[in-house]
């Protein structure tokens, strides 16, 4: 889908608000909307169309914005929220709707003086809304960074990266320039290596502790690619899996198959996260799985849908999301499986490819 | 300072703004004030001290927490905000701040529907003003993430790195693995690298583009070290330069070291701006220096004070800044030099040490 269809989809969206425009403050959204890259625009959305919208950054980017937006009418601002509200008021916008979970309350102060506070409609999240559901090229830059992400892990264990006597961090280092070196923009989040206690910390950074032989190491990493960013965890161990590993591993497996078959259009998401977390409840460790079961990716790591036992909502076809139940033994160790998956009408289509397994580096 | 003196600071200002208790949802700040570095906490910070103070982070972080914030009463909540809020109704809190900047529409609506809206009390920055004075933990993180950089520039051209034929996407990539070599966390922001016509884009991304003899080069990056961020551009060029390359480097430099010697503590930040942006207006060259002169560093690569003709206020001992005036001809190739100093009463102190005379690649 271009920039324009989606910004068309987005003003079919306002006429059913009965919103006249739309001031798109969050960057993401600008750049979706857009193609933007820069880190600061704005963008006002009429609900009449391209010909009445306004897009808006500063000084800076005053070149690149020319060639990456070239079919809005542009104008350059410091501040480009009270100048898009001024262009609004100038073109007597009635309803003019904004993004409440954006717009700070200091933000909300400066805009109704600008335009009157009668004039303005809170508006939640009605980009990512549409954001959520992924079109063809939103999908293929992800299968792209799955793809990265993939290669990477493969060369790492190829060239016998993971190994007693390497630190954490230097495993982090070497698989993030491995997905450097492979195309990615760079990884998609502060890549997480933990070995033997370390695993039990679900989101531990690394540090020089070195990986020591019946570790349980868990990495989880991911490639940007054209912004969009990749998920993946393994969980491999360095010799033989003790009974305790093997067991551990075998469960969050079980756990992470029910969650993947649950996935499908038109499910509850918190069904999702209850066909993997049942399996984990029955066999005694539900109060060692301390997070929620999946989140949506795409332009931000963690974005909609959460599948979580606290969400709502329901899937829907085109949702790309992260499948990664995980269980934490305080002091021994923990494993967690993620991938990154499509939602189908059917079964979902699998983005990370590596196997799930329990991978046994020799040691 | 400790992260206790820290917030002990922020009691007196509690006092003085007659609230019983503060808010605070910026997770930078959360990390300022008590040294925790996940991704999601928030901390209630009581007018009279850290035995009535509350932390709270998700399940995710519940290891990390204690052994990073082991000194405060910790709750476990996914949802912080709200949580806290409940805790301060209980302990009926009467005027509970909440940082304005920071907590958006939608949030305050959630907020004011646990306390009541009658409790609330709209801060805007009460932490960041804190934060904007650098204690000496903080400039020894930044002395360091300097000394970094200058490092990492100083063996990228010892080693030839920078050379005709090679991309600004390696030149960025070699740049960025040198300061993680070096012991940084990683670069600061996205390296910018700009050659030749690309040098009069302020803010360029590294493209597939190859230096060429005769290029103005210019590099804008940073190391991260504990959190805080280094920042220095320096502008090369590749071969002898022409008349318009040397004359265009003197022109920013002179308009550098007139900032520099503006950059005092007292002193207005539109005064500095001024300082420096008087030389390039009196060159002809007003309307070719598109952005502010400088901008405050620390956990934060962008934060208070802006040194800007838009900006307001003084500088105080203890800020750290960036001087960083650039003069961008469009199609041709633009000049931009910054350091990152700290304010003092005399003259300030110079953390990135590398030179500023036009250094001349061989070619």
């Amino acid at each position: 889908m271009s920039h324009r269809q989606r910004r068309e989809a987005l003003c079919q969206r306002l006429v059913e608000l009965q919103l006249d425009a739309l001031l798109v403050t969050n960057s993401l959204n600008v750049r979706y909307l857009t193609g933007f890259t820069g880190s600061h625009a704005a963008l006002l959305v009429h609900a009449e169309g391209d010909q009445r919208s306004v897009f808006c950054t500063d000084g800076r980017y005053q070149t690149q914005s020319q060639r990456q937006v070239p079919d809005l009418r542009r104008v350059i601002d410091r501040s480009c929220l009270l100048r898009l509200a001024q262009d609004a008021r100038e073109h007597t916008v009635g309803r003019l709707g904004f993004e409440s979970h954006v717009v700070t309350v200091d933000g909300y102060a400066a805009l109704a003086k600008v335009t009157g506070p009668e004039v303005l409609v809170a508006i939640s999240r009605p980009v990512e809304r549409l954001r959520s559901i992924k079109d063809h090229t939103e999908v293929a830059a992800l299968r792209t960074a799955c793809a990265i992400a993939d290669a990477a892990l493969a060369g790492l264990l190829a060239d016998g990266g993971l190994h007693p006597g390497r630190t954490e961090r230097e495993v982090a280092r070497d698989l993030e320039a491995r997905l450097v070196a492979l195309g990615a923009a760079g990884p998609s989040f502060e890549t997480i290596v933990a070995a033997g206690a370390h695993s039990a910390i679900p989101h531990h950074r690394p540090t020089d502790t070195e990986l020591c032989c019946g570790d349980l190491v868990k990495l989880d990493f991911g490639a940007l690619v054209e912004g969009y960013h990749s998920d993946m965890t393994r969980t491999m161990v360095l010799g033989a899996p003790s009974a305790w590993q093997q067991e551990l591993y075998d469960l969050v497996a079980a756990a992470q198959a029910a969650g993947r078959a649950a996935l499908r259009a038109h499910v509850d998401v918190r069904e999702v996260d209850a066909a993997a977390r049942k399996v984990i409840v029955e066999a005694g460790h539900g109060n060692d799985f301390v997070h929620g079961l999946g989140h949506g990716v795409g332009l931000q790591i963690h974005e909609a849908p959460a599948l979580s036992q606290f969400a709502a909502g329901t899937l829907e076809v085109g949702m790309t999301v992260t499948v990664e139940p995980g269980v934490y033994l305080a002091g021994r160790g923990g494993v967690r499986i993620e991938d990154t998956l499509v939602v189908t009408g059917d079964e979902p289509e699998l983005l990370t490819m590596t196997t799930k397994e329990l991978v046994v580096v020799p040691c």
